[in-house]
Order: structure tokens, then sequence, then C-alpha cells
């Protein structure tokens, strides 16, 4: 039988034993991620599953079935430093508690396997999504390498202390050649449930995201001896994009954000020589996406020449928008519905694993269940216990459903 | 007989024996500007002259006259790092020129003095005009005593390695005692007579300035969860105050200027929590620059409310707008137009030690040569040999006239 209530003691204990006063602590390759991931085996003993960590450092949990085919449940137990006690373990402890009550009813119809991705959040190298990217066929060795940590040790040295070899790692994509369906419960990590008062929605799909590096160049010149209209202001070119970047999210339907500025010379005295700024724009649909970063870079062009200023774009990175799968869409819609009476369909706007297994190809779907404040990747994350429960419940019937349907296609 | 080209000689020397690649390094309380000063002295010899250094680390030149009453020509030989060749030296030679050229035609009807102040431009520890203002008595030891340059020497310490005790500094104010007007002549370090294509402008006076910090606090959030609408953008405050301030400036007809402005998390993928940027406000009237300050804060809590932030003015500086003299006003366009035609009158956006001069309370003048560019503080700094000419000439004329003016007045 499903105890919910034993994933959020689970969790707990989990937090207690490797968080500290600032946080979650499971920063991907790191002893106290190998500590996360030790406890985690031990929370498998009497169950009848096998364990295997693949070549890219995934633990994957199998139930065997009564058919090869396999339907996935992830997650990842890393966390960022100083992070919340749910972020990635909610789902690796709730789709435990979902196996649990599988493997209680005898062998299940389809082979059931849960995943424990390694490196989702990228914290120590900046490169999220590694042990499902791997898996997907979209990690590249040779971009990632010499990539350094911040006391100078390489990725490819850090993941080497952990048994994997960044040329063999693809080698993990095998584990997918069985599945026919991936699941991921995640918190929202932003406040539109919460806004609306609701327990869990569906998640569409991941955002196509545009992230660019805009600096402009206009003229250092003293804040006192020089008339305003004698000004090349660079921070003005920014400004104004600034402003524009937040009309065209809103009439394009997607999010756009500056995160950061930084102005040259940047003293009090001084009009600024130049303007660097961020942008990060996302939207679930590939068209909307290009039309914001189109009318984005028209908004530069037309303010660098109002400021006598020259502008110069560069590509931090971009990804397209992933879609979830429409009949698995269909099915974690009803099992809200019926676990809590209604359901909200959202799009993420962080990325996911479950992005990579998608793009590989597997149906995929993912659950978000409410976070407080929308806020993560802090301390104060936290959710509601009732909807913890509410939430472990929903994806034990979408599995449910999930292996019905995937019966059903044999 | 006055001969300007041995000034520009003599700038070309010093700029040989104290700058480098990079530019001049007389940077006050240094070797280097020991080294300048030194050299300075050794320009002296043959002239029928008293030198004396004052409590503050100013040199007086003195030229007696059969009046005790005394005409001040005063500049300052220190520069910023990597300095131009002409900010601040020019008016030290300069006025030496002048000095040499009254000294040759017997003893002058008023005592002449020239003065260098010691560091004006407070590269090494962020407070300008000191030696002036001993001498004007707003120096206040208590502010300076514990100020610190990048290598942790107090500025008390550097002081004190030239002579120089902050308790009595102040001392030099009787300097000032006989000092019946005050000439200085500058580079512009703005565009604006070079925009009119003049040599030679005539200085109202310098402007008051409001210079504040200004922090707005909103709310972090990820850019990809984070709905347009659910957004508390603390850059959204800071963006719309830059434009505004701008079209503040314009309206009144003042200068303001955003410098610098700092981001917090300050990384691509999260909404800014906290935005701080400076604000630097110059108005040659107080009016003028009181209404400059309310309409910015009346627009900060504006876009504060809009944007849903918090926010937090805080005053760096603030100085009056400092009127010169209009007989001298008068008698410095007259030279001008002597000098070459026309003339134009404009106010110092920078501050100078002619400022604290005039606050003590004595008839001051400044004259300024067009510079290139309008380009101050750097390497390339530069102004025309023939408009150089022209304004030892000018100064020269003028102070003929303020001589005359000081005996008239007896």
């Amino acid at each position: 039988m499903l105890n919910p209530q034993r994933t959020i003691d689970e969790l707990k204990e989990l937090r207690a034993l490797t968080g500290d006063e600032n946080g979650a602590q499971r920063v991907a390759w790191t002893d106290t991620w190998a500590k996360a991931r030790a406890w985690f085996r031990e929370k498998l003993e009497g169950l009848p599953v096998e364990v295997e960590t693949d070549e890219a450092g995934n633990v994957w949990v199998t139930l065997r079935g009564e058919s090869e085919k396999e339907m996935l449940i992830g997650g990842h137990i890393d966390s960022v430093p100083n992070g919340g006690w749910l972020d990635g373990c909610l789902n690796v402890m709730g789709g435990l508690e979902v196996m649990r009550r599988i493997a209680s009813e005898g062998t299940p119809p389809v082979t059931v396997r849960l995943v424990d991705w390694a490196d989702e959040e990228g914290a120590r190298f900046g490169r999220s999504l590694f042990g499902s990217s791997c898996a997907s066929g979209y990690m590249e060795p040779d971009e990632l390498r010499n990539i350094k940590d911040k006391d100078g040790i390489t990725l490819s040295e850090a993941v080497g202390k952990f048994g994997v070899n960044l040329d063999t790692a693809k080698q993990a994509g095998q584990q997918l050649k069985n599945a026919a369906a991936y699941l991921e419960l995640h918190i929202e990590q932003g406040p539109v449930l919460e806004s609306m008062d609701l327990p869990l929605g569906v998640v569409l799909g991941t955002f196509g995201v545009e992230r660019h590096a805009i600096r402009f160049v206009g003229q250092a010149a003293h804040s006192g001896s020089t008339p305003m209209d004698k000004r090349r202001d660079a921070l003005g070119a920014a400004s104004k994009l600034h402003l524009a970047i937040r009309d065209i999210a809103v009439r394009n339907g997607g999010v756009c954000t500056v995160g950061r500025v930084n102005t040259l010379p940047g003293i009090v005295t001084s009009v600024v020589a130049q303007a660097d700024m961020t942008l990060d724009q996302r939207h679930l649909d590939a068209d909307g996406l290009a039309a914001m970063l189109r009318e984005a870079k028209e908004a530069s062009t037309q303010f660098a020449a109002e400021e006598k200023v020259s502008e110069e774009w560069n590509l931090i990175w971009k990804i397209h928008p992933i879609l979830f799968h429409p009949q698995l869409i269909q099915f974690c819609e009803e099992a809200i519905i019926e676990t809590c009476g209604v359901s909200h369909r959202l799009p993420s706007g962080p990325l996911h694993d479950a992005a990579e297994v998608a793009r590989s190809g597997v149906p995929t779907i993912m659950l978000f269940v409410q976070s407080l404040y929308g806020i993560s990747h802090n301390k104060i994350e936290d959710t509601k216990e009732e909807h913890l429960v509410l939430c472990v419940e929903a994806l034990d019937k979408l599995a449910s459903k999930t292996m019905a349907w995937i019966v059903g296609q044999e």
C-alpha cells in the first residue's frame, strides 16, 4: 500500500544526513553526494530489485515485470550548494514509494525502473543535466573535458573518481533501449500553482531558451563637464533594452529576463563607456521564441543608434522547446483530477532531466507540485506536507495508467 | 616678454620626466610627485621670488609687489594615475610664464603669488582638493585621518611623510589673508568649446553636486519559472530611473549621470533581487539642483511602487554651486576677446581648487582652454598647441587687468 508519509519522513532523514544550517549540500561528485546515494541504496533493501550504475554515473533500480518494456521514473538526489530539501530528491523518494507499492502487488505487467540521474544541477562545473544528456546522446565530451571547478579540478578528473569516463559515458544510452515511458515528479520552483491555490499541475514541456550576452560600447565622459546632448551613454541602450524585453515577453506570451548588468568604468563621475548585460528568453513555442529574439535584436539595434553606441550580441546557449507526450499529458491530468479534483497545465521554465529523455524519443511527462513562495535553490525552499502527500498519490495513479497504456501497445 | 612656447616646451619636459607609456604618473604624496615639484623649483631659479611650503603641503612662489595685496594664480602639478599631460600642470606652468613676464618688468604694483596646490586630484585616497580645502578651511581632519589607500596606508601617514599634519594643516588658511583675487587656467575636460570651435571660455562657476547611492530590493526568482506578472524586478526600477534622470537633467538645464549599476545575484537565470546604482546630479543654480534631486526622488518612489520593490537613498556627497566673481568674469571675457576675438561663458562640471578659494571669500575666476575630444584623466588628453599659446596669452592679459583692479581698490 502506498504510504506518502513515508516519503516525507525519508526526505527529512536525508535532509538531516546531508544538509546543514545553510541547506542541502548534495553537490554531485562530492563525498556528501556519495553519502546520499549510499543512504538511498540502504532504502532498497528488501525490495525485489536489481541496482546498477551506468557509464555516466546514473543509478538504475530495476523491478522486473512480465514485459521487457519499461516504465521509467526519474529524479536526481544531487542538489545545488545551500539548496532546498525537495529539489530532485522528491522525485527519487516519491518514485521509490510508487515502486514499493507496485512491488507489493507482485510482478508488474511491465518492467519498472527508477533512475537517479547523475549531476542534474551542474552546480560544481556549470554543466547541468550531465547524466541524462549522456543517456540521450547530447553530451559532447570535448565540450566538458577541461571545464574546471573553482579549485581548478577538471570535470574529467572529478567524474573519473566516480568511475565515469567521458569517452564512454554515452554508453548510458543503452539504458533507454526498452523505455516506453518516462515519468518525473518535481517541485514547480515557480509561483504559478501557489498563485492559483492549486497543489498539482501537468507540465506541457520545457521552454526553449535563447541566452545571450549583449555589449554596448559608447564613450566614457566626465559627469560634470559633458552636456547631456554630447553623451554616448552605453547604459542608455542597456536600460532601454531591459525595459523593452519585458514588454516583448508579455506581448509574445513567453518570459524574458535581464539578470545582470555590468558597467565600465563603473564610477560615479563617468558616463558609462561599456554596458554588458545578459538576456534570457524562454518560450514553449519555437516560433514564439524566435519572435522574441528577433524583436529584442531589432530593439537593441534601434537603441544603439539612438544612443550612438555600438552593439554586440554573443550567444551563450540555446535549446529548442521540448514538448511532452500528448497521451501522457492526458493521463497526468486525469491522475491529478482523481487525486485533488482540479488540475492546471503549465510549461516548465527550468530544464529538467525529463527534457533530455524526451528528446531522445521516449514518451515523457512531468508532474509539478506547488512550491511555497515560488522559491527554490535555497534553504527556504518548501512545499506543504499535505501537497507532498497529494503529489506522491498522483504520481502513483499516473504510473498505473502508464503501465496499462504500455501493456495495451503490445 | 611673455613666451607661451616656453610653457609648451616645459610641459613636454615635465611629461618626459614624470610620465610613462601609460600617461602622467604624478600622483600626490608619491616620489614621482616630489620629483615633479623639485623640477618645478629648478625652473624658479633666477627669478626674484621667495618659495615656501605651507602646513597643507601647498607650494607658494611669491613675487613681492609695491602693495601687500596679492593676486594669486593657482594650479596643481599632481595628476591622476595614467593621466594627461595638461590637467593641473598647465595652470602651474602657464602661471609661471605670466609671473616671469611680470617680474621682467620690475616690481609689480601688487604682490603676485603662484600656488601649486597639494593633491587636487585625490587619486590615492579618493579625497580631492586637499590643499585648497585646507586653505579655505573646509577640510575636516577627522573625516580624512583614517582613509586608506589600496595598500592600506592611511592618509594621515602618507601626508606625514611630506611634513603635513592633519591637525595643523588648516593653518594654510593664513596664506589667503592678503589675497585680493585668484586666477586659474585649466583645460576644459569637456566637449563644449571643441563643439563650438572656440579656443577659450570664461568659467561662470562650478556646478553644485548631489551624489547619491540608490538601492532597489525586489525578489530573486527563476528566469524560467516566474511569469512576467509575478516578478519583483529590482532592475526594472533602476532602468526606469536611469532613463528618467536623463530627461530630468535636460528639463532643468543641468546634468545627471548614472555611472554604475550593480545587480544581485547577477546571474543570467535569475530576476534581479537587488539593484544598486549611483546618481550624480550637477547644476550651476542651487534651485535647479534642488529641483533635479526632488524630481529624481519622486520618480524613484513611483518606479519602486510600480515594480513592487523597496527603495533606499544614501547621500554620498554634496556641494553647493559656487559662482565666480562678476568683475573677474568681465575681465576674463575681455582678455579672451582681445586674444582670439570670441569668448563663451560656461559652467565648470568638474570641481577645481578655484571653488575652494572662491568659497573662502577671495574673488575668483577660471579660464578654460579647449580639450580635444573632451577627454581628460587619460593619456590621450590633449589640446592644440596653438590653443595652448592663446590660453597663456589670455591668462597674462587677465592678470594685468586684475592687478590694475586691485590697485584701484586701494
